[in-house]
C-alpha cells in the first residue's frame, strides 16, 4: 500500500507556475495563452498551471490563481486581451544576499505546491528574478526549471530581436503619428502649426524610433524625432522645427519620455520615484509645446499617449501576436525537454521577406544587460531614423489582428481568476 | 450663331464648391466623399466640383481645387481617409455689417466660376457662415443653393440626432478608456492606482460622456467623468476617487479639457486664444493628477488624447463613417431638388433597434444654436451618465470600418489638389 501509494506520487506531474511582471502590454496576455494552452496539451508531463496574482507577489504570498478552472474560450481569449489578466507588479526582489528569505520562500511555495516550472513573464528586472530563483533553487535542493517570457515595450532586453509588447505600441505610435499629422496638415495655414506626441522609453528611443516609421515614400510627413540617447539641445531643436515649418507647412514632433536636458535631468523631472526606483517621467511634450510657442510663435497642440499606447490591443501588430504566443508557447515547450535558467528569443532570420524563428538564450546572459539603440539607427542630425532602423522596425508592425467587438467595443476577457487553497503560513513583504 | 451660343451657355451645368471648415475629424472626408460621388453621379446638372484649399480662405482667395482630376479611386479613398484632404481653416467670416466685403468677394469668386452650389462642410460656425452667404446671394442676384454638410467631434448642431465625426470620437474614447483601465487593474496591487485621460469638448461633455461606454455591464469599470456642464468641486472629487479605489483598488477618470473651477476658469486655462477666440485649451489632466497625487497620495498615471481623438480613422465607427457619408450624399441630393440654405440632418428613429433617416433642418434655425447635453444624460452625482445617455451613445460607436493598410500602417489617400486657373484679380483677406 505505502510503495503504491509512492508510486502514483512519483507519476503525479509537476505543476507550473505563471506569472506577469512588470508594465503590462497589449499582448502579454497572448503570452500567457501561450504558456497556458502549450501546458494543457501536455497534462502528462504539467500538471496544472497556477498563475501568480500580481506577478510575483502572488508566490510570495501564496495567493495563486488556479487557471484549470478557467474554460478553454477564456484562456483563448486572453491572446486579443490587453494588460495582464492575473495582475502583475512592480515588485524587485532584492539580491540573494540582502533578501534571502523572500527567495527561500518562493521555493517554499513552489514546494508546497508541487511546482517544478517556473515561467516568469516580464523585462530585465524578472530575467534576473528568474535567473536567481533557478540558481538557488539548485542550492536548495529542490530544482525549479525557471523559463523567462520575454516582454516589455521597451524592446530593451538583449539577445533576442525584438520584445513582444514592443511591436504593438510602435504600431499604435506609428499609426497616430500618421493620423494626427494628417489633422495638423489640413489645419495648418490658419491653425496649429507643430503637433506633439509624447511617447513611453525611459532609456531608448525604441517607441520613439517607431513614430518614424509614419514617414513613408509614398506617404512622407515632416517628423522631428527626440530620443533619449541623443542630448537635447534647444537651439538646433526649434531651428530645426521652424525649417520643417517653413518647407512644409507644419511639423509633428515625436518626443521621448526619457529625454535629458544637457545636465541630465529629464526634461519631464517631476522628483517621483516607482518602487524600481526609476523616476516617474510625464510632461515632456508640456515643455516642448511651452518652448514652441514662446521662442518660434508657432501655434502647437500636444498628446501624452501614456497608456494608451501601451494598451492599444484595438490595434495591435499581427507580427507581435504571433511572437507573443510563440514566446508562451517555446516557453513550455523548453521546459518540457528540460531546459533551465533560459529564455525563448526571437530570431530574425532575414528582414525582407521578414522570416524569423524560436530561438534560446541562457539568463546568465539575459539579466541586467539593457539593450540600447544601435547609434546607426538614428540620422546623423540625430532627429531621425536611418533605413537600417526602419528594415528593422517595418515588420514588427505588420499585420493587424482585431480583437472581436460587441456594440462597439472590443470584448477582452475577465478570468474568474479563483485562488487555490493555501497550505503554509502568512507572509510578510518585506 | 449668337442664340446657338447662348443656349450652349444656358445648357452648361453649375459648378459646385465644397469646403472643410474648423477642426477636422476622422470622418470629413467621408463627406467630401459623399458630396463628390454623388455629385459625379449627376454631370448633367452639376459641372465639376470644386473645393477650396483650405476651406473659405480658398474661396476667398479664389484658390479652388478642381477635384475632377481626381481618379474614382482616389475620391473612393477620402472615405477611410482621416482629417481634411482639401485643408480645413478656422476663418470666421464676421458679420454681414463687420465685413460685408468678404461675402460679396465670395460671391464674386462664385460668379466668375459659373458656381451655383455651395456645400459647406462644418460646425456651428460655418453653418452660420453658410446661411449668411445664401441670404446675401439673393439680395446681390447671384442666387446659390448654400447648404450646410454637419461635422463636428464637439456633437453640438442643434436638430441633427448627432454630428458626423463625433461617433468616431467617442469609439476612441470608449475604446481607449477600456483598454487603459484594464491596464490599471493590473497594475494597481503595487503601482498606478489612478488613470486620468484628457478628452476634447470645450463647451458640452459628449465626448467625456463617451468615456462611460467602457464599462458596461458585462465588464464593469470604475470611471469617473468630469462634465464641463458639471462645476467642479475637488473636494468631492477626491472624495469619489478615494472611495473608487478603496471599493475597486483602482479607477480611471475621463477628464473633459472643458471643465472648470468653481470660479468659471478652465482648469486648464493657458490663456492662449485661437482666432475663433475662443480660449486655448490643455492640461486639465495634469492639474487632476497633481491634485490625486498630492491630496490623496495615490500613484496616477495621465494621457492628453487632443488630435489622436479625432485623427483616429484607424478604430472609427462604421456607423459614424455610413453617417458622414450619407450626409454628404443628401446635400447634393438636396440641392439636386432645388433646396437652398438647409442641413441634411440625421434623423433617429429608435435606438433599440437602431433605425435612422436623413432629414433636413432650415440653417435659419441651425446657424448660432449650440445643443448642450441633456440633464437627464449625467447622473446624479454629476460624475457618471445615465442610461438614457447609454441608450443615445451606444449605436453611435457600433461597428468598425478598417481602412486598408500597407506594412503595418494605413493607406490614407493624398490626393492631387490641382489649382483652378484663377479669374479674378487678388484678395486680401481682412
Amino acid at each position: 500500500m505505502a510503495a503504491k501509494k509512492k508510486t502514483a506520487r512519483k507519476a503525479k506531474p509537476k505543476n507550473a507556475f505563471y506569472a506577469q511582471s512588470g508594465g503590462v502590454t497589449a499582448v502579454i496576455n497572448a503570452s500567457a495563452c501561450g504558456v497556458i494552452e502549450t501546458a494543457r496539451q501536455h497534462k502528462d508531463k504539467i500538471g496544472k498551471v497556477y498563475a501568480g496574482r500580481n506577478g510575483i507577489i502572488g508566490a510570495l504570498t501564496e495567493d495563486l490563481i488556479d487557471t484549470s478552472k478557467e474554460s478553454a474560450a477564456a484562456i483563448k481569449a486572453l491572446r486579443h486581451t490587453p494588460a495582464g489578466a492575473f495582475g502583475s507588479c512592480r515588485y524587485k526582489l532584492k539580491s540573494l544576499e540582502e533578501n534571502l528569505r523572500e527567495y527561500e520562500r518562493l521555493i517554499e511555495v513552489f514546494e508546497a505546491h508541487n511546482i517544478g516550472y517556473f515561467f516568469y513573464n516580464g523585462g530585465g528586472d524578472s530575467a534576473d528574478t528568474c535567473y536567481k530563483v533557478s540558481q538557488l533553487s539548485k542550492k536548495m535542493g529542490y530544482p525549479i526549471q525557471a523559463i523567462h517570457v520575454p516582454k516589455t515595450v521597451d524592446n530593451d532586453l538583449p539577445i533576442t530581436d525584438n520584445c513582444p509588447g514592443f511591436g504593438s505600441v510602435a504600431k499604435y505610435i506609428a499609426v497616430s503619428t500618421r493620423e494626427a499629422s494628417f489633422d495638423v496638415a489640413s489645419m495648418a495655414k490658419t491653425s496649429t502649426k507643430v503637433f506633439i506626441v509624447e511617447v513611453m522609453g525611459r532609456h531608448a528611443g525604441w517607441i520613439a524610433a517607431a513614430g518614424g516609421l509614419a514617414s513613408t515614400e509614398d506617404t512622407p510627413i515632416p517628423i522631428v524625432i527626440l530620443f533619449p540617447e541623443v542630448e537635447f539641445d534647444e537651439k538646433k531643436f526649434l531651428a530645426r522645427v521652424e525649417d520643417m515649418v517653413n518647407k512644409h507647412g507644419y511639423c509633428t514632433v515625436v518626443v521621448s519620455e526619457g529625454v535629458r536636458w544637457p545636465d541630465g535631468r529629464f526634461l519631464a523631472d517631476t522628483g517621483l520615484k516607482d518602487a524600481f526606483g526609476h523616476a516617474q517621467l510625464g510632461g515632456a511634450a508640456t515643455v516642448i509645446a511651452g518652448m514652441v510657442q514662446r521662442e518660434l510663435g508657432l501655434k502647437n497642440h500636444w498628446a501624452v499617449a501614456d497608456y494608451l499606447q501601451r494598451a492599444a490591443r484595438h490595434i495591435a501588430s499581427k507580427t507581435d501576436v504571433d511572437m507573443a504566443y510563440a514566446m508562451g508557447k517555446a516557453a513550455v515547450q523548453f521546459a518540457l525537454k528540460g531546459h533551465n535558467s533560459i529564455m525563448p528569443t526571437v530570431e530574425r532570420l532575414s528582414s525582407k521577406p521578414f522570416k524569423w524563428k524560436v530561438g534560446m538564450a541562457p539568463l546568465s546572459k539575459v539579466a541586467n544587460v539593457e539593450k540600447m539603440m544601435p547609434k546607426s539607427f538614428i540620422t546623423r542630425d540625430g532627429y531621425g531614423i536611418t533605413n537600417k532602423c526602419r528594415e528593422y522596425l517595418e515588420p514588427l508592425i505588420k499585420g493587424e489582428d482585431y480583437p472581436p467587438y460587441k456594440n462597439g467595443l472590443p470584448k477582452y476577457v475577465r478570468l474568474k481568476n479563483l485562488p487555490v487553497a493555501k497550505k503554509l503560513p502568512k507572509f510578510e513583504l518585506s
